[in-house]
């Protein structure tokens, strides 16, 4: 399970003012702190500007490339913004991402297929909505799938995210649960092994009470690994969940046991 | 998954220098501490001198019996220590246990039909070791469930421990991967429901660093819980590892998302 940083939003304080200012210098601290605290990947999350001229996503990239070379995934609803990363990045980059939703299947996949890049698929409906239980989860993943496999699609590109959703929704530990088995299913529902990832910072959305948060990520990364997912989506700086990652993959991992990949 | 402490062990010194005094209330005064620190049963290792007239399965049910009433699991390889314990539990209690190997099957399993008690079966070979794969492991599960049924016994009455190994053993999570697909793939291949138990000490035996070992079994809880397991016999003193219980049973419980809970 590679550890992909959720780190660089947009939205947040720190990475907007270095962005305004056009100093890339914050954003390259952020990025060698980020692998230092165990980041295998960076998600470059441009924000809703991403349809403007000016978005920022180029200079994102270019911050983080400054940095370090690290695979990067880009982060947008708008192809634009996705198209100028492509570029910035120079190398192989993940597009996040498309589903089943035409706006996206119409114009990000497209992309994707055009750049030869790795793609996320989300595990949404035609209108957008999280799927209501295992089963339409389950005919979602087929119809997203060969959708993608029309379009020319290498099953090796394709990283299917499940969507999780907030604990504390209502119905959101029984959609961790589907979600955990929809993980399982999915190379026998596919017939091919096509990579997973998932959004951790989402499940804990709305635990104010840092202890707590962390409890539940702990309790939760451990599910994901053993139900296979391949990338987990996190705050790398929440020391305890990456060194249970670490843990996590080292005792599911096929080799001998060994201290130094925790 | 229910929580059963493993912390009543005669070989430990304090217990055993109550049971050599004839003093139960040292023992009393730790049960009401473990009960404060999470355990919802209690596993009674009387160790070794099972086999003789004075066992102290007996003493030390009386002794947990004072103290609270709460479920009791009685772990002896003799079948004598373990009819004292029933004797003097009164109330219904689960054995610990029996499995292929004929010394067991033909003195534990008719000692648990006969008291209609719960008893723990181990997936272990006639010869009495570990099974050597996934598949073995199946299919020893299915011959001692056949083996059970034949018996007369009731598939409400049997926990199936799937007999975790140390991790640090050179193929220990080979081992721990495929007892959670066991766990995962019991009710299928059974076609019943039955109950099954695992040691979370064993687990973590050799791994001397506390912190290490914390993480190690803060991250394989998660797992074994959402693998299906019923009970967990650990060592409730370790608060961390119960939350990590608490909070795993929370995100998996069908019921609305609850702190209370945690």
């Amino acid at each position: 399970m590679i550890i992909v940083a959720d780190n660089l939003q947009i939205l947040r304080r720190p990475i907007a003012e270095a962005v305004a200012k056009g100093d890339a210098e914050p954003i390259r601290s952020m990025v060698r702190q980020w692998i230092a605290a165990g980041a295998e990947a960076i998600d470059i999350n441009a924000g809703p500007a991403g349809r403007r001229a000016d978005s920022p996503m180029a200079f994102l990239v270019d911050a983080v490339r400054g940095a370090a070379s690290i695979p990067l995934v880009l982060d947008s609803a708008s192809p634009a913004a996705l198209s100028a990363g492509l570029d910035a990045a120079g190398a192989p980059a993940v597009i996040n991402g498309f589903s089943l939703e035409p706006a996206r299947m119409d114009t990000v996949l497209p992309l994707a297929l055009a750049h030869q890049s790795d793609v996320i698929g989300y595990l949404l409906r035609r209108d957008g909505h999280v799927p209501t239980d295992t089963e339409e989860r389950m005919s979602v993943a087929v119809e997203l799938f060969q959708a993608f496999l029309d379009a020319g699609g290498d099953a090796a590109r394709l990283v299917i995210d499940p969507v999780v959703v907030p604990v504390t929704w209502q119905d959101g530990h029984r959609q961790l649960a589907e979600i955990l088995e929809v993980l399982r299913r999915l190379p026998d529902l596919l017939g091919a092994r096509v990579r997973t990832i998932a959004g951790l910072s989402n499940l804990t959305t709305g635990v104010g009470d840092p202890e707590r948060r962390g409890l539940l990520e702990q309790s939760v990364i451990p599910m994901l690994a053993a139900a296979g997912l391949d990338m987990i989506l996190m705050n790398v700086l929440r020391a305890q969940s990456v060194r249970t990652v670490h843990a996590s993959r080292m005792l599911l991992s096929k080799g001998i046991f060994s201290w130094k990949e925790v």
